[in-house]
């Protein structure tokens, strides 16, 4: 039989037309259709018949070659290599990592599927995308980042694209810690502070180095999930503590650790997720004290401080923190991208030493030159002028959202306009939430009922509405299909 | 005492003047040189004492006001706010994570500190870096590189910068499995890949998965320190196995695991790190047979498959893998650049599931745009040209570092060429290799000797020297530095 070689030279594809030729010959090796030592037809017969130039086969051939597929033998040809080191045990073509392969043997912890893949991103697109806290992305200035990436990686790429400090790059943690003395009273250094993959990274970081298995620790009994996952995942044991308009109820935090010790709590402080509740002052003063007497960590984690409309904005736990017990946790997932994957982790110099050890360990260090770049984004103002930008910005949808609401549904959802954020947390009147959330998903409006952030799952007749990635034409648009999408009861 | 702002507007810095205005006025507020209640100057005056429009001090006083800082009383002028929500109470100047803070109460797991950084990037610059492992960062085609992330930032950043999957970028894991069929005869498909922040990663996530606390862990008794710490973390016992010029004694191992039994292998089987020694086909042979018979673990490090300049390319252990125990683990940083921060893992369905889960707990995701240009560049072949490039030219770079060696030291050095990779091994006779290090350090040569590698830390008479990073000019002057440095015996 004549192997004759198949591929459609014409199909789109931007790799070059040799490249795509020696691997469609790889593959028929792999496959077993050329076999060791059989010679490979002439490159001029190939070349015609696959209608392109003789040098592009043997273009092909040499990659070949270089790649070991097959040998050319002088003034004889090109034949299949008869002498690869190591013949497979298994076809080429057979999946090598098959399902059919027995059991590993060696058993694996598996972790739960963490619901982190952002509600955003779940399931089908849809055309209103009320869930996931998702900033508004077209109002990102993106090219200013982009064009601040090449600048860096064409001036100092051989610095940036080379090995670094675990801890960040260095311009960006001084850039950091600037911005953090300037707009959230933090008087930090930048030996303070180290830059993570977001603020999931520094999540990790921190329950890695502070929590043990069976540690108990407080979370807000309605919160965010992820950091749950990532507690459990270093075998914390979680204590649910109730929400209320002043945020946790720090009465119960004590009460909980007079039961038993804590090791840590864990809280949004700022707008809590997903209540949108600023805590007060006085339990601010008393839960700082009861960490400072008791020594328990606190994991405060201020994901989107930037977005405060009424008011003053309110200080992070860790500006008043002489006991030392706050691990500050912020990223720019919500003021610049979540793509980015950059936050930062704040402390104090003990726990930022540990932190930057344990990061080593589990991935060396972040992107230079993605750092670097958010870096002059900083030091530019560009990124203080975004967010007055998107402050004004979302303040506008709140308002759009809200109004709309009211008017959509008068008594039949009531809720306060977050004083700050990006989004409103409504308990709704005679109504299956949940069946009113599978309706308006149907109808293209995606947003997420109270039940989903509860820590006993059970539901509640709560919905979480997010304002900041729509303009408030869509949001009116949303909330008209949600109007229409209302079960009747 | 009347408050003037020091500040000096001609600095340089290419933050706005008003920023920087505000932010020195912002300063002298937390450091309790403004105090809550008092009256600013008027914009005019403070305009005319700085040298600026009057516009640009209005500008700072906005700032000022939304960030909290001030507040402006209708005709009456500007006023340090006087309600701050939440004073803090220790003053903004002292460090609110100083030193001085208690002990941190709950104890703290410090892992030891990871010699991770790598040696190239240790101490002071010297002038030859023939340690560490780094490619030719100057060679590298880092202006693609950065077009191609402008490019796709521009095109698509409001997907690039959402959330996305944890897994990896659909693009870059289909390029991916495409590029480990063509050059690594792995028969995968997208879904077996997961892509990493580099192979460091990989390990991190890999031990996390397979090894519990108290696992016994084969390792290479020369080897790669940073993944046995990384196996440590994840409470790994390990246990050392002697490695000669065959690569690792895959006899040793099976007496390891007759002895008591192994969770899993970790090796470099290409070019043992750092012996340079390829595993030999018969103990790959065995060594997949025991793995598979006990049920093994094994821990393929690929680090630097594309530089090999001998022979046939060898296929990794996991392209005969039936048995479905080999994890394999890959990194574009010595084919790209370690700034990127971008390997692979490649393994059996339920593992790639667990490690996807757990990665999602780690840092959410990666760097999509990051990802997405890499994807660019491996689609249009430019990896691959890349690599073909830096093959001849680290091949030359070996010629020319050897035959400086064989001219400059004859028989007070005996190796052999490396088959492949950067590094070359060598003996040195009748020479104290860590003095001569030493003396090489001072006079602007960096190398490592073999007791940097050993599992026991035992001084041995070799030295590892790199030669992928200096052309064979630099190379040559690299050599005679060492001559001159060697100490006399």
């Amino acid at each position: 039989m004549v192997w004759e070689l198949q591929l459609d030279i014409d199909a789109t594809g931007r790799e070059p037309v040799y490249g795509r030729i020696a691997r469609a010959v790889a593959a028929d090796i792999a496959r077993g259709r050329l076999r060791p030592g059989e010679r490979l037809p002439g490159t001029r017969r190939l070349a015609e018949s696959l209608g392109v130039h003789r040098n592009t086969v043997l273009s092909a051939f040499r990659e070949l070659d270089a790649e070991g597929w097959v040998e050319a033998r002088e003034g004889s040809g090109t034949y299949v290599a008869e002498d690869m080191p190591l013949r497979p045990a298994v076809p080429f073509a057979a999946k090598t990592t098959g399902d059919r392969s027995p059991a590993p043997g060696f058993a694996m912890e598996m972790p739960p599927p963490a619901r982190l893949l952002s509600l955003a991103a779940a399931g089908r697109p849809s055309e209103f995308v009320l869930a996931g806290g998702l900033p508004d992305l077209r109002l990102l200035p993106a090219e200013l980042l982009a064009r601040a990436y090449r600048r860096g990686v064409r001036r100092a790429g051989r610095r940036l694209l080379a090995y670094g400090d675990p801890r960040g790059e260095p311009r960006l943690r001084e850039a950091l810690a600037r911005m953090l003395s300037a707009t959230r009273g933090l008087a930090v250094d930048p030996e303070d502070v180290i830059v993570t993959r977001g603020s999931q990274m520094g999540m990790f970081l921190a329950s890695r180095l502070l929590i043990r298995p069976g540690d108990r620790v407080a979370v807000e009994g309605f919160g965010y999930e992820p950091a749950w996952a990532t507690l459990r995942a270093a075998g914390a044991e979680l204590v649910p503590i109730p929400v209320d308009t002043d945020g946790i109820d720090v009465a119960a935090v004590r009460a909980a650790a007079d039961e038993a010790p804590l090791r840590a709590v864990y809280l949004t402080p700022h707008h809590q997720y997903p209540t949108t509740a600023v805590l007060s002052a006085s339990r601010r003063v008393a839960l700082l004290e009861l960490a400072a007497t008791r020594r328990i960590a606190v994991l405060e984690d201020d994901y989107d401080n930037e977005f405060h409309y009424e008011g003053r904005p309110i200080l992070p736990l860790a500006s008043a923190d002489p006991g030392g017990v706050v691990v500050y946790l912020g990223t720019f997932s919500k003021v610049l991208a979540p793509g980015l994957r950059l936050g930062w982790l704040v402390a104090r110099p003990d726990v930022v030493e540990g932190v930057a050890r344990l990061r080593a360990i589990v991935d060396r260090q972040g992107d230079r030159a993605v750092e670097h770049a958010v870096a002059e984004l900083l030091e530019d103002g560009e990124v203080v002028r975004h967010v007055r930008r998107m402050r004004r910005t979302y303040q506008r949808r709140r308002d759009a959202l809200s109004d709309a609401l009211e008017d959509a549904f008068g008594d039949r959802l009531s809720f306060d306009r977050p004083r700050g954020g990006m989004n409103l947390w409504a308990r709704a009147h005679d109504v299956d939430v949940d069946r009113w959330r599978d309706r308006c998903e149907a109808a293209g409006v995606r947003f997420a009922t109270g039940g989903t952030f509860a820590f006993d799952r059970r539901p509640v007749p709560f919905v979480r509405l997010g304002f900041a990635p729509h303009d408030p034409a869509e949001l009116r648009a949303a909330v008209a299909r949600m109007r229409r999408a209302l079960p009747r009861s």
